[in-house]
């Protein structure tokens, strides 16, 4: 795959199927290119000698070669259109013409067939139903859309075009300016991930934002996020967040509905911003294409107005920041320079007859302290004030002091001018102080990505041959299931279970009981039957002499409850002591876009009623093991509350870390719950086991 | 106290303290008078003969009589300037002058005999410390702020005058209106109370908005607030919500804290939407003050946009509206009617090429399908679009309905004349679609307001006089504290209780229990001792012939753990069957603002760990009692999760109420704590109780 920098640099782009017809999308996109576009231009077209002035030629092959080809050529004529583009050299093509994956049918082949050609002709495709590209610094505007873009650092994907022409209409209002610019299209080759790589890569993107309904690649897109994100900021709107969502945008675009759980802890995985609105997304994308990261996370706030002050304190008790504490010397300088009704504590309330320089004052203070990390200059209009000479002060000490700010300079027209003096110098401006919050938390946040612990996930000593032949058994169990008798999988990557296995012989039993130390359990084994307790199929507290008796017994309810049940015999299992143990149950499911979503949650009613679980994508280090209990809000059992010992969390955590490890080596593994994970003081040991193979993939 | 309506409805206003003086307050004001009010302008100042060419009065004595002084004479002045107007007969008064409760000292005393001023000549009094009032259908302006407010039917009062002068900037602006604007200053007379009262009365007024540090009669609040809201919305933005914000505020305004959750739960039972920001404010200000509430809550999108039109799908899966699912006669006519490639269920995406046409028939289609209560119309900028025809065929639409739509026509500039013609027949235009459903599910939410259930507080038959005696004995209990010994004051309040009391002797014990059928639960009856099973206090199933030395053993235990400890003696209770039973906690806390606040959840971790809990304030009647069940999240093993039998929640609601009304008639309950209260499947029983009493409230 060629560079993708040229896909936005091109010196020659074709435009197959140009036209001057009114309306036609060949003409638009004919015009948007001669308009600012430095390279030269080729009209294909064979009915046409001249397009809008510019000489046309009949095909590809007796035209110029170009760097990028942009196809608007009607839907049968598209691959053909893309075979000569591959014979002629070119790298890069842009598809508009629409009519295929989208449509199903027909249009789903057409796509299929697509993606062979451009493999075959090592073709970097972005597309088809795209609206183009755009990219600012060569001028070029190779999208139908009414709209140029303004020059920025902001690169911009989109899975729907409409997104484009609706945010770059209000955004040249704004005077927010981009990069590259991206219609998706159905990504039918290239996709989110090969552009956070490109942009990962290019130096001048500051801040790298989207629009997405499906990410089809997950574990992909968070390797190479992860990445990316270590030096360039990524927002992204992924809609299809709720039900509703997820089902309109599966009829939009066809996107796989995936789970909602695993885009977003895939997405936080991976150290992407999730916005959740179109504002928002703009909100995020102002702060970090202008402003440098805070050091530290605590915020100061000016204000010449009491209760916007307020305001913005809750909007900072709402976000991931905190109010500074200011110290000792900034108080007392504060007490010196500003009037005694003024509050010199936080938020620094400058009262309603603060002019410029009281300002200037103010927020040079704040900012020379150093618990101040940044800081939210807020205004309400006041005869005293002007907002113009208040944007230079704030510009020339936040410049001095290298701290990021951002203002809530409130009202309309009287804070226009000053706005646009903010914003070239980086400073967003929003008349809601929640908003000017919103956008110094995401500096924050982007600074705690960019700090994270990133630790590989640790790889065990474990005996992978054997894990792969006692999941081989499945192929011979009703829908590829394993139960308890297969513990030894576990043991295998080393979690630890109970001394004990299963046996088909009640003289075995009672072999297996004598060897164990004290009282036994005994469980059915058969994974036909769900419920065992429910049908006296456990038995708990049995003394070696009764094993015999009772392992006939349990053959016989399991029998007699359901009798054409397969029965594999009966699990003698090592009586563990309970008192301060705690239950808990560690989980894995196959999300189809992001692979094995690893779940963590406290036993009973803590994940059937109040669902308070924690997932992670596998494979994870230790710290993301480890944040999978803190994120369950009742760990604080686990911690030993209530007067109980505390459990070994360690032992919790090298279990989640070896089950990950186990489902990363078998993509095969569809399912598998461990219910309950025991947590004692002393250790964590699987109970019970449930495992789902796809013997198709071992 | 005079009606308020002529407050904002005065046709002579004198100005106490006008002068000529540049940057003058009491010029500012006058020059506000000046234009465009209709009533008289009567400046007095002793030192002047005229004032901006008016003639002025050197004082009020010889004014000619006014209906509304403003007062801004120097804070010492004000007293004696205030019984002058009472005097003069003058009942409605602005007292712009700051110095009074807002720096404390000297300045909280001459509030106190401000109030008492007022009092004495029935005055009613705004601020002291306020910006002033409007009244834009006289064309009054008595603030000094630099800006006029456009004429609306949004009435608006806010603690923080600096709130308001950046408000109307910003508002005039968007061409926002308004009817009545109140700077509430210190609130020393007139209170946020009476402008909700005055403006529920007022046909004019279409929305009542506010901001506020705090509510100081919270319990007078809810009762006037939910009469309003049967008519007339209320969003307020209640700032110092969170930890910092609430001690921002109280260094402000001296707000007291009180409770977060006592103003969310009070607003809530006021039938007050709640405000996060000035944006959301305002979002939901415009929708509900131009538009009527749905009739049934599901909305019908439509939209030229794909993503677009996910985007506000997942913002109604976060609201509290549905999507409507359309019916079949709705999803065959737009089949019909709308191109082959068009999603014809909800979002219904009538694809890019959309004219004003197809959007005209698309929505009147959605509009007339019996499950749309309401429509989003969102679109994208495209060549065959114009968005000017685009609002006329919505207004026509939405009027020839009459179900409320508001639109999300996304653009900048391209977007404005639209948006003006749409504001102008109450339509709100919102860039974010998110934030145009944000506005429809104000409506929604309101109408909720409308139709709640309110049922009056049950008076359940109680001994009110017996329990007035039993709190009386914490006269004389260390902390004014009553505890397992005082059960009796529940049953009072006909809350189940098992059987059994509070002896002070070993055979009398055993007296009881031999009337007790079964084994009894024995427990030391100290108020000073917290936690009895700690020390052995507790002892459970003790058969009668054992009861007389376990009396013996309970108090020597008590003894020797706390030789200073009083001691009441014994508790003998009867054994509860506690299989298929649930603890829970039932209390009652009393926040300075709103009065009880009640509280409930379910025993140990629950409360303790996941604080998962509702609270109300007290008086609450049958449907807000079981509200507060279901509020809980764990509620679900009440109702028997797990395989458990079910709880008679009745018998909870029942409890509940019976506590509501108990700490309604003694507001001497400064705490109280049922834990826990028993809910077993037939009954609830309070098995354990703690009192707090201010014995000088009895």
């Amino acid at each position: 795959m060629g560079r993708l920098s040229e896909l936005f640099e091109p010196e020659t782009v074709a435009v197959i199927g140009a036209t001057d017809r009114k309306g036609a999308v060949g003409r638009a996109i004919l015009e948007n290119l001669s308009s600012g576009f430095a390279g030269e231009v080729v009209p294909i077209n064979p009915n046409r000698e001249t397009v809008l002035g510019y000489e046309c030629y009949p095909d590809v092959e007796s035209a110029p070669s170009v760097d990028l080809a942009v196809v608007i050529v009607p839907p049968p004529v598209v691959l053909q259109t893309l075979r000569e583009i591959g014979e002629s050299g070119t790298e890069h093509v842009v598809v508009i013409t629409a009519g295929f994956g989208e449509t199903g049918g027909e249009g789903a082949e057409r796509e299929r067939e697509l993606r062979e050609i451009a493999e075959e002709y090592d073709l970097n495709v972005v597309g088809p139903n795209s609206l183009g590209i755009m990219s600012t610094p060569v001028g070029m505007n190779a999208t139908f859309g009414p709209e140029h873009a303004l020059e920025g650092s902001i690169s911009f994907m989109s899975q729907s075009g409409a997104f484009i022409t609706a945010v770059l209409d209000w955004a040249n209002d704004q005077q927010i300016g981009f990069r590259d610019v991206v219609s998706l299209g159905n990504k039918s080759v290239l996709e989110e991930t090969d552009f956070v790589r490109e942009w990962g890569d290019d130096s001048e993107t500051d801040v790298i934002i989207g629009y997405l309904e499906d990410i089809e690649a997950g574990d992909e897109f968070i390797r190479v996020a992860r990445s990316v994100t270590d030096e360039t900021p990524i927002v992204l709107v992924k809609s299809g967040r709720t039900d509703a969502g997820a089902h309109a945008a599966s009829s939009h675009t066809g996107a796989i509905a995936g789970s909602e759980r695993a885009y977003e802890t895939g997405l936080q995985q991976a150290g992407v911003l999730r916005a959740q609105s179109v504002q928002e997304l703009f909100d995020y994308a102002r702060a970090l294409s202008g402003l440098p990261a805070p050091e530290s996370g605590d915020v100061a706030v000016v204000t010449n107005a009491g209760g916007p002050g307020v305001l913005t304190t809750d909007a900072v008790g709402d976000s991931t920041l905190e109010m500074a504490s200011l110290t000792e010397e900034t108080v007392a300088a504060l007490s010196e320079s500003m009037p005694d009704e003024a509050n010199v504590y936080n938020p620094i309330d400058i009262i309603g007859d603060a002019d410029v320089d009281r300002f200037g004052e103010a927020l040079d203070t704040a900012l020379s302290d150093p618990n101040v990390g940044s800081a939210v200059v807020v205004s309400a209009p006041t005869a005293v004030l002007t907002y113009d000479d208040l944007a230079e002060v704030v510009i020339e000490t936040r410049e001095r002091h290298g701290k990021p700010v951002v203002t809530s300079m409130m009202g309309g027209k009287r804070a226009r001018a000053a706005e646009e003096a903010l914003r070239e110098s980086g400073i967003p401006n929003y008349f809601d102080p929640a908003r000017a919050v919103s956008g110094l938390d995401a500096l924050a946040r982007y600074r705690d990505v960019r700090e994270r612990t990133r630790d590989e996930p640790e790889a065990f000593d474990v005996d992978r041959e054997r894990a792969r032949k006692i999941l081989e058994r499945a192929k011979s169990r009703p829908g590829n299931q394993l139960g308890i008798e297969s513990m030894d999988l576990l043991e295998a990557y080393g979690v630890p279970t109970p001394n004990g296995s299963v046996v088909d012989d009640p003289a075995d039993a009672r072999e297996l009981a004598e060897s164990i130390d004290g009282d036994v359990v005994m469980k059915i084994a058969s994974p036909e039957i769900a419920h065992k307790s429910d049908i006296g199929g456990v038995k708990v507290g049995v003394p070696d002499a009764e094993v015999y008796d009772a392992y006939e017994d349990l053959i016989a309810r399991a029998r007699n409850y359901q009798p054409d049940a397969g029965i594999l015999g009966v699990q003698v299992q090592e009586m563990l002591d309970l008192d301060d143990s705690t239950e808990t149950i560690l989980g894995v499911n196959r999300d189809p876009q992001f692979g094995p979503l690893l779940l963590f949650g406290l036993g009973g009613i803590f994940v059937e009623i109040l669902e308070d679980t924690s997932v992670r994508v596998a494979p994870i280090g230790e710290s993301e093991a480890r944040d999978m209990i803190d994120d369950v809000k009742a760990s604080p059992l686990l911690a030993g509350a209530r007067g109980r010992e505390p459990a070994n969390t360690d032992a919790v955590v090298e279990a989640i870390q070896r089950l990950s490890q186990l489902v990363t080596d078998f993509p095969a593994i569809l399912e598998l719950d461990i219910n309950p994970l025991v947590a004692g003081p002393t250790n964590a040991q699987a109970i019970d086991l449930v495992v789902t193979v796809d013997t198709e993939k071992l």
